[in-house]
């Protein structure tokens, strides 16, 4: 079959590969649409260091082409929602966890790029099909649906992560996508005002519709000062970091009040040094948590992100910028989020 | 100065007292706008047990007419928010609580018709006046301030202790204004599907426009039947008991599915026994969690849901159904809230 | 292969049956000590409805025996630890409740006695391998790991619902073996004073060595009203069910604090009606929770009990109040549960 | 009154004052036993900035000598235990944070040395007496008492924030008097295996008492390291902070599992930067929170810990390692905490 990816660091291209087997617990899916993200652009350049002939994506649905023996619940022929993170059950790792992220180790569920080919192919693979396949519900797209595999399970996390209290004030640094989704579901889980730091006009039309309040500009001065004018000098409840780098890292910590929350889902760079001066965080006591998670696996995050969907909580199909049509515009795809043409928020490809 | 209240059980009218007086940490309010509120007709028909010349009314936004000596950041002429429940922050009881409720014990913090007058009268007292006002902010009216202090905390802490979670299915028992909080609070704090139970057409309405996503009416049969036919026999994440009696109780428990919780913030009747069958919830071991309470007290509280109307996450003045102008409208506001009409949500009386 | 069960309702004796097959993730355990439950000896008496011919007990250490094909870390000859309740990892339920006990619905996760024979048995199932046994460490002997696979589990899980606050006056009702896995789970988890309700001197001699720093009989007078006169009349912050009637329970709900949490561990009766005056409850609105759930599941739960046994936190051991050597003296030991002999705490038995 | 304190910085001696005013909320406290913390030697240091005259001491316990006129429970002639925190309750921000410690802002809550004199002195002033000031209870010695007021409720706090579940591995760093709290503090709170760094014999033998498992020495080689090899690889679920330095901050985050929880009680250098490489940290994404607080404030707190004392949960004068008598033996006290003799872990002065 034929799949697009890695052939080494910096060298994408069309991959030729046999057909995945399927294990007794497993499925085989053909896709039918799917989205190119910033973590396959990082890797093709050698974020997770080298690659040989690795088939990238991670967000698709599609259809069930086949399942394993012991697979009692998902069929062929349904139409799924995959997870991006598919936790192995049997590992002990989820039984400790609530992002279910870990299972054998750190970021041990997330099997795609990891221990094996992603989703931009002919078909792939699924570990633990009735575990980790969301059957899309009537009202709701296959393109909607595409949003919650990643963009929307993670972004929601950074604002589950913070804990939003009634009417908190949370600043959501970063517009891209993940932010976005962290704008919506910050608003979602009850925040109050909602300051956005983010320039692109494109986004900032999506992160208004999400529940933005305001925005702050990179390029009108520090962060940081701008947010602690706006917020007479008390700083927000709550720090959502979707993007960014070290010194953002710092600016997070400083801002938010005693009793706070800074939430990270952004990733950073293998090369940064995470610092802040002890006073800032008031010399180790001043009651300011830091969380960094990943995106949460299994199918039942899906079934509840489908579901808000489906009832109308949320569209989160506003956020996708660019569509393709056919297997073959892949690469055309990839090398738009590659770019990151200044209107892109999110491109997805029809397969079929 | 002049109060309405009750001169006994059923009786209820003018009362003339003396202006109250006001403590170091106090201060004296002039309402400007008061709503009547069902406990303030059930207090009147001794739901409390007698009580002689008590002023009623509990909820009220108004002017600050005097303030105490160690009062140090409320100051006279400011406009106001009053929390109906107002704890002594002296009382260790709100050093273990969250909803402060319970200052010196159980309600201890609902000082209004409990150890003093309430609200429907020319001046007020209000105690520790720093701890317990919140100004009212630009951007958010007097009467969607006047939401606040009871309804809306009391409906949003329905929602609140059922810890919702991304996409939970939520059935809410009872569209009366408290319900209808319950309702906005769930799809603010993250529901999915939300199911209301409630046939009054104008409540509907507003029902629709917080969040609701389908209606169950007690006319035609069992509200557990049909909740469990409408969710496939799993039964809803999540019940708030908004209304009803101690049937609606047995019901809640019953539906809701294994690791589901029931909360309640509604006031039974002190008659009633509040019962289930046991195997109703899994001989003891089904992990449903029953919880029940009371409006959390305090002017932080209102600070929050004020934010929350600012900056557009919900307007709770689609709750006030009838308008009334002038402090000698208030025994017919009381009397309509005393009835019920059909078409009664909220009534809010302009005092000046 | 030999089990010992019941033939049906009231009529309990060897039963003969094939061993049982190994599917690809399972394993085939071969017993070397068990231990009769009350659950087993309700379930004789039709506690669960007829059964014909179903092996019981779900209490046992031993000897693996056979693992399928799909099964990576345990292996044959490991001395385990079988958790009594082994959920199937690939439901969805366990992706929703921490206890992990409902995996296909309401206790879905017990298997044993449930959709298939117990472990008094030659040999018995086991499903999914890898997740549901744990190796006992060095440093633990088999007794004490028999311990942990019910009672110490259920009993602290009694503890962990009722989230004990440093200092938390706690009243564990009931002193039989779970009861007394409550006590030493409350003073583990940071309770003040623990308060036992209880009158067998050799439970009472434990549960002093357990933790408890008092206690109530039933025959002086209503547990209740000792309670509260004890407490000074403002009841315990948390209660623990761990036995009792529907009566006990109105008494739990009523003598907790607000803002306290009542838990329970404890099997009603299919028949009882669990019931309590609204009053007791505060109307619906006096912070007191309800909580009640079952065994949590899967291996990982069990190597943390384990640890806290190796690292000296507790020896669970100090219940075992008999001991049967061999196969054949399962009757007898049987038959000593069923009669609950006043000496009585927890029988083990030897099959090896 | 006569009282100890610093002068100027690194100038510490008597200091003589008026005997400070009692407002209608507060108390004067006659202290009878005190205890010198490094906080105090710290800040004569100059640790918080040049201070002028400023009596020192922030530990004790004492007769009420005076009360004000709305003191209601706390009566002349109790003997008390003393918080070293005491919030200011008309402030928001303890309605905001669980440990009640900001009121007006970070640290707000902490009274003593910020915004007064302390406790080393003939008479103290205390705020809001009722809320507080704790009761000696029957059965609780004042030296036991003493111990609460800071380094009880401080080191329990390390391992209240990280959350311990049942069985989880702790790493305490440090051993003084708050690494020891908080070694006693998860094992009380439901710790398996609990590993130490320290090295000073004296606190290892009291740091045995309290629970700890064994003990790592900074001289062998990285503490990162021997906690690695220790847990074969996998690193502990929580680690608690209670001593050291950036460094420490760093091996602390680097060696929690995804998952795991850094908790900080630990007084960091105002010049430090904590800082770590963003692998360690799973580049943002790996569960590890990071958490650091201050002392819990208010009288509750303080009561439940004393009840811990009373119900023999715990002995903390294990910790009281000199015992000094007289007044005037304040400087020598002082003396003796300022240079941490080896032997050295708590020492406490009688006053009278």
């Amino acid at each position: 079959m034929r799949g697009f990816g890695m052939h080494a660091i910096n060298d994408v291209g069309w991959i030729e590969k046999e057909r995945p087997s399927c294990g007794p617990l497993d499925a085989i899916i053909r896709p039918t649409i799917v989205a190119p993200c910033s973590s396959d652009t990082h890797m093709s350049h050698g974020g997770s260091g080298p690659k040989t002939d690795l088939i990238l994506g991670h967000e698709a649905v599609g259809i069930v082409d086949e399942v394993g023996e012991s697979v009692h619940k998902i069929k062929v022929g349904d139409y799924v929602a995959v997870p991006c993170v598919t936790p192995d059950w049997t590992e002990l790792g989820v039984q400790n966890f609530h992002s279910f992220s870990h299972d054998t180790g750190m970021f041990g569920s997330f099997k795609f790029l990891g221990v094996k080919d992603g989703v931009m192919a002919e078909y792939f693979h699924v570990n633990m099909a009735d575990a980790n396949l969301s059957i899309i519900p009537e009202g709701v797209s296959p393109e909607a649906a595409l949003m919650t595999v990643d963009m929307m399970s993670t972004g929601f996390h950074g604002a589950e992560l913070c804990e939003i209290k009634a009417g908190d004030t949370v600043v959501v640094i970063g517009i891209g996508p993940v932010g976005l989704m962290a704008i919506a579901g910050a608003a979602l889980f009850g925040a109050g005002r909602i300051i956005a730091v983010g320039t692109r006009p494109k986004a900032m039309e999506v992160a208004t519709a999400f529940g933005a309040s305001e925005f702050i500009s990179y390029k009108e001065g520090p962060v940081l000062d701008q947010v602690m004018a706006r917020t007479g000098g008390k700083g927000p409840h709550k720090v959502i970091i979707a993007g960014g780098d070290a010194n953002t890292f710092t600016e997070a910590v400083t801002m938010a009040r005693p009793g706070g929350i800074i939430s990270n889902i952004n990733y950073f760079d293998v090369r940064d040094t995470l610092g802040f001066p002890a006073l800032n965080w008031g010399l180790g006591m001043a009651d300011k948590d830091i969380r960094g998670s990943f995106c949460p696996g299994g199918a039942e995050r899906i079934n509840r992100l489908l579901d808000m969907i489906k009832y109308g909580r949320i569209d989160p199909t506003l956020m996708i910028s660019h569509k393709f049509e056919g297997f073959d515009k892949l690469p055309e795809a990839f090398d738009l989020m590659d770019k990151k043409a200044p209107d892109l928020i999110k491109p997805v490809v029809y397969l079929t």
